[in-house]
């Protein structure tokens, strides 16, 4: 292996795929990023693998002889990342000792680096998905459901499925769902872009696919800086999932176990509509959350429909009190509901829109937040029981 | 007490203060911070102290009544900061729990908080000095000082004097000393700023303290931001230390016990000098120390007469090995010497200069980094030895 490219290519992909490098690789091969290179497409590949995630990607080089390396990816990243901006030399060298050990050595402006490797046959293979007929969805859509569910997805490990947001795939729609069993964050979006060109879709029943947070995570980073109108094609196969978007591609494993039937947690009908600024509701939540914070986190709700007014209180006896008041459109009888804060706050934080509905029926059935306008979200949080 | 003032003087002044508050108070009103209103002089005063170092601020405000109370530093200063930007009052009111108990209802326009505090009673008094005459100090000195030398203090509380900065204050010259028994930086300067009508400083012998790194961080931090050519007023007593700049007031204890001789361990002589662009070199430490890291943290310095050239050199033989070559000014004969990466990268981060000299003798004597123009500062770090 032999190849020129700048050092910026080499170092903006390199971070991308790092980021499916295992901290604590259970093999030490996993803890390296492993770098193809071919003079027909005059590409360099790079790919990363924790054998639940894996990201690849690609960038033009001149390749003087193909070949492949696996090298440390942190080590490498962090002298990449330092060389000053310009061409670098990469090659592979004779390492004299056999065996599955490989010498990189990498010439810049600025000096010269060996670094060990391990050979590239010890790498294992990312997970090919056969199918044919990728589906095609907008990558703003995805970008857009990504962000307005993923964070209400369990950090638990043993929640299993509830540690991934589930996806369903119909004919002309896309939906997200992500639960922790606190709360609750649905996005129903067409899975159509703007773009008139794009391929309809055609699917008899909807696939349904739960998928791991931390991919769908750098799924999301990965499309955020997509120019408007990218596509991204997906490919999925029992146990697998793909999502390809030009050069770079994203590889998962799917989460096994039957999802929640959220859809029957949220009530079809409300006796009361509370219509908010969300950023006004948000910043007294976060003040009052302060002095939550050190009690229960309990937050209490007081909807008043004589003066549509929406007060918001909580009393840490020991350390103090404090209340807020908003004005707000409200339908409905008067009403008093308590919430835990940080539901409430991760909620209002994701909601998209200036203006916001909060639906309820009693105070202690589940409660929805709404955005009005944009993006169609329901974010279901169940109210705290109170004495009164 | 009952007081009107901006949320945003009160947020402003709180944060500079809480920054004296213990994490962990071995008494709970030492986590509170004091909160003085004087309607003689229409200002509040704000006060915290860990009985070592003290921070007290003033600002402007409308007071209706004077008076004085404690109140937990960081739940006040959590909500103050998340209050809209606008008037706020301050009352203290009965809390009909008799004892040293005492609250606080502070109302914005957004809504009412009752925070529970502390009686100002059970607040220690900050240490009073009450020496005439204060010292006149330039605060951009003291800034330039503290900035060259604090990165160079033991953190190691065991360290005692090591823990602090030493200053030694003559006539018509201010020096700073830290070292952590590992490297050395000392700055001399004037004690005279630009200012051509500071009041002449009459010292007969030198004085000399040694004041805790944490207070000083606080005190760069307290004066970075003043206008050129700001005066500090310093004021001492056994044990106390006092800086007072115009509303502001930091006391510290000074650390007990002799400063170690530095002056003794500066070579007056050198047979050798290295004049390099700093950055660049910087730039090549930090590379290097990518693979240093991995091993014992051991870069080789090559001094090439010959070539008028520095190389900079690591070997950590699992991992990978790498040389930099930079051109350099050289006098004296070619030399090899070792260092512990983390000491030089320290000196070369916090030297002011774009160009530098090295000064050396043997591959295992004191070194020293000089800034070319500027502030006068010496860095010393001692080799490392290796075996050839």
């Amino acid at each position: 292996m032999k190849l020129v490219c700048t050092s910026s290519d080499l170092s903006t992909h390199l971070s991308l795929v790092s980021r499916a490098v295992p901290s604590r690789p259970t093999h030490p091969v996993l803890g390296n990023v492993l770098l193809t290179a071919d003079t027909e497409t005059s590409t360099v590949r790079l790919t990363a693998f924790d054998l639940s995630l894996g990201i690849q990607t690609s960038f033009s080089a001149n390749i003087e002889l193909s070949g492949e390396i696996t090298l440390p990816a942190k080590l490498f990243n962090d002298i990449v990342s330092r060389l000053p901006e310009g061409e670098i030399a990469l090659e592979e060298v004779a390492d004299g000792q056999g065996g599955d050990s490989a010498i990189a050595v990498l010439t810049s402006s600025s000096g010269r680096y060996q670094v060990r490797g391990i050979s590239a046959e010890e790498f294992p293979e990312l997970p090919e998905v056969t199918i044919e007929g990728a589906i095609q969805l907008p990558a703003e859509v995805l970008v857009q459901g990504l962000r307005s569910t993923l964070f209400a997805t369990s950090s638990d490990e043993t929640k299993q499925v509830l540690t991934g947001v589930h996806l369903t795939l119909g004919s002309d729609s896309l939906e997200f769902a992500a639960t922790d069993g606190h709360r609750l964050a649905v996005v129903q979006t067409s899975n159509q872009g703007e773009e008139e060109d794009q391929q309809p879709i055609t699917i008899d029943t909807p696939l349904q696919f739960t998928i791991p947070a931390r991919a769908l995570r750098e799924l999301e980073r990965m499309l955020a800086s997509r120019p408007a109108g990218s596509m991204v094609a997906l490919q999925f196969e029992e146990g697998q999932i793909v999502f390809q978007a030009e050069g770079d591609r994203l590889t998962s494993r799917t989460l096994e176990g039957q999802y929640p039937a959220y859809r029957q947690l949220i009530p079809n009908q409300f006796q009361r509509q509370v219509t908010i600024d969300r950023r006004q509701l948000l910043s007294a939540v976060e003040r009052i959350a302060v002095l939550a914070d050190q009690k229960n986190n309990i937050i209490k709700f007081t909807i008043d429909n004589d003066n549509q007014q929406l007060s918001l209180s909580v009393d840490a006896q020991d350390v103090g009190s404090g209340r807020e008041s908003l004005s707000a459109q409200i339908t409905g009888e008067s009403l008093e509901v308590a919430f835990n804060v940080k539901y409430l706050l991760d909620g209002l934080k994701a909601l998209p829109t200036s203006d916001i509905q909060m639906q309820l029926n009693t105070g202690s059935s589940p409660v929805i937040l709404i955005p009005l306008g944009g993006v169609k979200m329901t974010y279901l949080v169940m109210p705290v029981q109170i004495r009164s």
